[in-house]
């Protein structure tokens, strides 16, 4: 057991882990459901950090959650007490955007718990600037960026760095315009300004699987986000007084011409090949790529992240694309939990634990 | 057999049923197809009132249904012939949208046919006033109202009472068009004047189940109305010629965060609670809560059915939400034909039936 | 084996196979995936005629896909070399959208291989005109037409032939914008003027069903448009200086009013009959109606495919529709394949083969 890449002191703790007895663990939000759901379908146990006002609700699930941490706030996933418990359980915590975000990007980096995934590529999703040097040197269509609010000559849309779920964005079409929006956001240092192309949106679910040696296309979805896609039923005289807002609330099941597919598959593979060059870590298991599909049917990806993506949510019980795989209904969080039993079977944790 | 409410005429009648020959009975409309096949599915006969014009279509799903009542006309779901002939099949009624609309929610409080769920619900379901004052007194976030055209000094949404999809309903931002509006409609003395909350819709599907003693979210969509889902794909200069209307046509699967899952499982508990204070009658089975989310994430809840709603057909196959409870393909129409059985079995079928 | 209408070309081929030993084929694009996954699923063998540049992304689909015709251009479908190699495999065509495109209507009809559903129909399906004459004569609403630009009164939509998806349509509302639009496009011969109906799109997957004697609504969709249904996120001020563009390059799943699946149902079957009489051969498999339901619930279809859609990668797990008829996944795909199976042992390959 030595011959990946997983932190010296995970390795220590994951060689004292009674693998007969593996947990997968997460925080409650995000993707949870979907995550323990699905390892207790194959057969993992399964531990829920959850926050003492959301146990009522977790509680009516106890049928697929084997252990709950309670806690008061989520910082308290970095205490010790609590990553004792998670070791004790022999844990693998699943990394959702939400865990992330309530974590720290930074802090995940020295977590002493085994990790599924890859550590690295969520420290490069945290920064909007190195998210999307990622992209551009895997060789994907991104949109043109700003560099200063003075440059803009479009339609742009203004991003905050960070996993807040679309808040704070805004779109601007004039130096004033950008200038004016940072303000209001009280001029915060970390975000991008992107050219909006105009098309529609799309949000690819990619999974990177070592055990099987493929990748797959696990699903896709649209963003519902609000208020942005309520206007939409204004007439335009009542519309036009509203600024859009971007807040991600949910999430819509959509399929793609299988043609862009194909597109979408080689994008995926060049984004796989790049992690290992540039960040020095092959990212494992789910990730999505974010995109705008112009009229021509050009992808141009303004976003990526590094783990599973709550628009996975809609495919707990299956999705279009991940039943030519399986053949049966493979949620994301179940897919992980078979890639992670797989893996232990077959003595290769170390590929795709860090 | 006498702990329940179910009201003395009905008892009686329940009690004459052969409880091993219970059949599930509904109209030709709604979520006939899905009530009648989840049924089947859960061993119980099924019987169909149909209209003679649409005999046709729903013999293509005779492996499902098992009687048929050809009616001319739905007003004979009122009379003696048509209730005999359903209380000789030992039939249940489960009352969705279309068939309250039907008979009347005033007519079927004195239905002599046993009922699934609440019936005292479906009458308040049916004034908008006091449905609005259900959700306040549960502690539900709601949308501002107006008690006359006067009052109006935003944009709001009218709205007609009755289960009618949509139709009737208008937009306007001051009291002369809120007056216009209620003219061209004849003015109609039961309606209601809502502050019109900017933000995304979505409907939550819950299930409260009394054999199981848990209230379960089923899963969620979005209403596609026309013509206001289509005007968004007008440019502005053709759009903003055209006034929105919000006829119910069809659905669209969504998922929710995870986060905002919780709230609307709060939000369902108090519901529960609050009918069995206010109402007198603990609503029983299917619900559902309409509501705006805003761009801050709160969720504000406009109007509630109490029974099935049509946009549970968006799951006949399942939900990503009621796989997690079941692992199997669980429609709304399933989930109840299983309670029924379940009750009959464990003998608190009073506990279900009204 | 001579009662169908097969051409006597390939009834003669078909006489040669080994029926044990069928064949799914078709060309690597649209629906191929679910075509080839539901014949997999039937016990059918699987064969996909493919461009070398997407072998990598089809070879991770080899759990299914027994053979692969790799060309480097679509054209050589029409070369000896590869209706041979289809042959001598037994092959059975099933021929989506692009298919269709690349070998042409004209040339389908005297293609060698035999091929599930009707040739006949593609033919109508490719000119506009006799497109919508099938559909008016089978009585089903259509939107007014438009004889010449100097015609046009109101709001219209210009199409131009064959099954480009989309791409090229554009709206106009005088005479002038008509022919400037058509200008930009190169003056085209092959188009027609189509009142815009305000409303909501809906697409409706039926199939004609010669083993089971019936019509099944397999599932129903909504085209995601690019750049259109990305217009509707933009604010007016932006919007109102894009024009829309509609081409198609995804789609998202919908279920229709229970009420108004009864219209999509007699529709389809009226639309079956009209092709025994006008047309000369019975269209039989998949076939889609594409439509605008207005605010009081009418159903005005504006065209139709004669073959499977790629609409219905939606539901390659199954629907809610396919669900009631057979309670397991039943992808159109799959569908295609049972048909396909089922007539081979009843001896009946002749009626559903062309």
């Amino acid at each position: 057991m030595s011959k990946g890449s997983v932190p010296m002191e995970v390795q220590k703790i994951l060689n004292e882990y009674d693998l007969s007895k593996l947990s997968v663990a997460t925080a409650g939000s995000h993707s949870a459901l979907q995550i323990l759901h699905g390892a207790k379908k194959e057969g993992l146990r399964t531990v829920l950090i959850v926050k003492k006002d959301r146990l009522d609700f977790y509680r009516t699930f106890s049928h697929f959650i084997d252990e709950f941490i309670i806690i008061e706030n989520w910082s308290e996933i970095l205490e010790k007490d609590v990553k004792d418990n998670l070791i004790a359980l022999n844990s693998i915590i699943i990394p959702h955007g939400s865990f992330v975000e309530y974590v720290g990007s930074k802090n995940l980096q020295k977590y002493e718990v085994p990790i599924f995934g890859s550590r690295k590529i969520l420290e490069w999703e945290a920064t909007q600037e190195k998210k999307m040097e990622l992209l551009r040197r895997a060789g994907i269509r991104v949109p043109k960026e700003f560099k200063s609010p003075e440059e803009v000559d479009r339609l742009v849309i203004v991003k905050l760095g960070g996993a807040k779920g679309g808040r704070g964005y805004f779109l601007a079409s004039t130096p004033e315009e950008v200038k004016e929006g940072l303000e209001k956001l009280g001029n915060p240092s970390n975000y991008i300004i992107q050219e909006y192309v105009i098309g529609v949106p799309a949000y690819y679910h990619v999974f990177n699987s070592k055990v099987y040696n493929r990748i797959e296309i696990t699903g896709m979805d649209i963003r519902y986000e609000s208020n942005v896609d309520g206007l939409r039923r204004l007439p335009p005289k009542y519309a036009s007084k509203v600024s859009p807002t971007f807040t991600v609330v949910g999430n819509i099941p959509m399929v793609l011409r299988e043609s862009l597919l194909i597109t979408v598959y080689n994008y995926a593979k060049s984004f796989v090949e790049v992690t290992k060059e540039v960040v020095g870590e092959e990212i494992v298991g789910p990730f999505c790529l974010e995109s705008i599909i112009t009229e021509n049917g050009e992808i141009v990806v303004f976003e990526f992240s590094g783990r599973i993506v709550a628009g996975t949510n809609v495919y707990i019980d299956g999705s279009p694309y991940s039943y030519l795989y399986w053949d049966e209904p493979m949620s994301v969080g179940r897919r992980i939990a078979r890639e992670i039993r797989k893996a232990r079977d077959k003595g290769m944790l170390e590929e795709i634990l860090r």
